[in-house]
């Protein structure tokens, strides 16, 4: 399989903007009185992904943990580029588990393939993508908006990815069947929250998924808004780990009733887990933490 | 070093819309009348690049090597994302020349970091570049606009990039100082050729950037305009390699003089290397040619 075999597998996935692929570049348009949200994600194989296991999960596990962050900001998706360093001599035929992965995770989502780049490597497999998505002017959620006397929540139960690892790496994990299922997906198809989009666009006054991580999540959040974030232990019950893909908010107490009803809606569990006080930093149950030591070694 | 010392480093090279690097999410402005244009590049150590030779060079050359790609669809800059998978228990100090590459790559064009990933590898040092550019709507110079009748020219010397690849691997070079560092800057610092913008706009129906090779740029050329191009070998000399950025484009011979004079007033020279006929492919002296079999192997 040459480049050209890999564009003609990936053209199928391509939307408007894409120019078909017969391009260096695409073209992507912001309707007026919109703002274009990017992010871009990097997963290495043997660090974000079982080394040796490399099929459609892992393509399509990178592209919705990219969307995720896209869900949590309160934008919609509309699409991607994909940059891909493939293992030289590797099978050909985990390429084409690699596009279905990317045509498993886009399909969820009206989200469309736009280009990227393609090349060999002596390495582990190497794959970036970068998401394009879009809020009305000024709407964006930020981690920046938290305000003395706003209460924090999270979505989802919290530690569930690390079981689902834990089981696709071949370890022994007594639970039954149906948590077996739901930890699984957890890891492999993390669910970007682009149904309670409306809600965090309309109540929350700041957010970002948790996929670092809870408390440094919270970290994130307290800096960029200069408060402090005083978090509950029971509550965080599985946070140690990261690579949830749930998403941490504050918003005023005023909009707790609006919110759980919004949650419900869209069947998405909350959990109140702390408040926002001035200051700086986070503390669990009034003692101070630094989770930023958690942050990745390069 | 760990993720949020690297940020610290990053965020001096920053502008509107990376949101100081407080989020995990950039916003890109795109003014009303105008198309966003994206291209993504991703480098390897060891198949772009010399393996142990990875100073400031690597990223300001993945740099103006994505920006490339804008500059020859008469796009102008305006930012990029970046992310990099950095070898594990590589030398720091290292990490320190990547930012001070971008900072130099950046600095000759009006164009900031938006934003990215970061992440460890236990491979090659990985990194990709995506770069975002304006052009009023429907100004894009595409690759599918080449008509029967027109001209076809190259920018620049071919084979320049070569010869500098092959100094700095160490190889010994028979050329004149002058010469040797032309042709080290080549590869090392390609010119994305923004200043030639305002005239491919006007007067190119088709461009790319020939860094695949001038041959194969053809043939991606002649395939996306359904026309076919016939080159003069005598205007090809070193196109062998690849890599050079330099421009191969069409343009309607009524536009022969005020293209030369375009390229004369920004220092550029211009080789008119062959013509466009209805039919396909690429032909060099009248005989066809398959250049598409120098594609990527994956």
């Amino acid at each position: 399989m040459n480049e050209r075999d890999l564009i003609a597998l990936l053209r199928p996935l391509t939307g408007s903007g894409a120019l078909n692929l017969d391009d260096d570049v695409a073209i992507i348009a912001v309707p007026d009185g919109h703002d274009l949200v990017v992010s871009e994600d990097m997963m290495v194989e043997g660090v974000h992904f079982p080394a040796g296991r490399i099929g459609a999960g892992f393509s399509e596990r990178l592209l919705r943990t990219a969307l995720s962050d896209l869900a949590a900001k309160g934008a919609t998706a509309t699409g991607y580029m994909l940059s891909v360093a493939w293992p030289k001599g590797r099978d050909p035929d985990r390429l084409l588990d690699f596009v279905t992965g990317l045509a498993n995770g886009q399909s969820a989502f009206v989200c469309y393939l736009l280009g990227g780049d393609t090349t060999s490597t002596n390495g582990p497999l190497v794959a970036s993508a970068t998401v394009y998505g879009l809020v009305r002017h000024g709407m964006m959620v930020r981690r920046s908006g938290a305000q003395p006397g706003d209460q924090v929540w999270h979505t989802g139960q919290l530690g569930l990815a690390e079981t689902g690892l834990a089981i696709i790496s071949g370890k022994a994990v007594a639970l039954p069947a149906e948590e077996l299922r739901a930890a699984k997906e957890a890891y492999l198809r993390p669910q970007p929250r682009f149904e309670f989009g409306p809600a965090l666009r309309r109540y929350a006054s700041a957010c970002a998924d948790i996929s670092d991580g809870i408390l440094i999540e919270a970290s994130y959040i307290a800096g960029a808004s200069q408060v402090k974030l005083n978090l509950r232990s029971e509550a965080l019950v599985g946070a140690e780990f990261g690579d949830d893909y749930e998403l941490l908010f504050t918003a005023s107490p005023q909009n707790e009733r609006d919110l759980k009803k919004a949650a419900r809606e869209v069947g998405l569990e909350l959990t109140l887990c702390g408040d926002v006080v001035a200051g700086e930093g986070v503390a669990v149950d009034g003692s101070p933490v630094d989770p930023t030591g958690y942050s990745h070694q390069l």
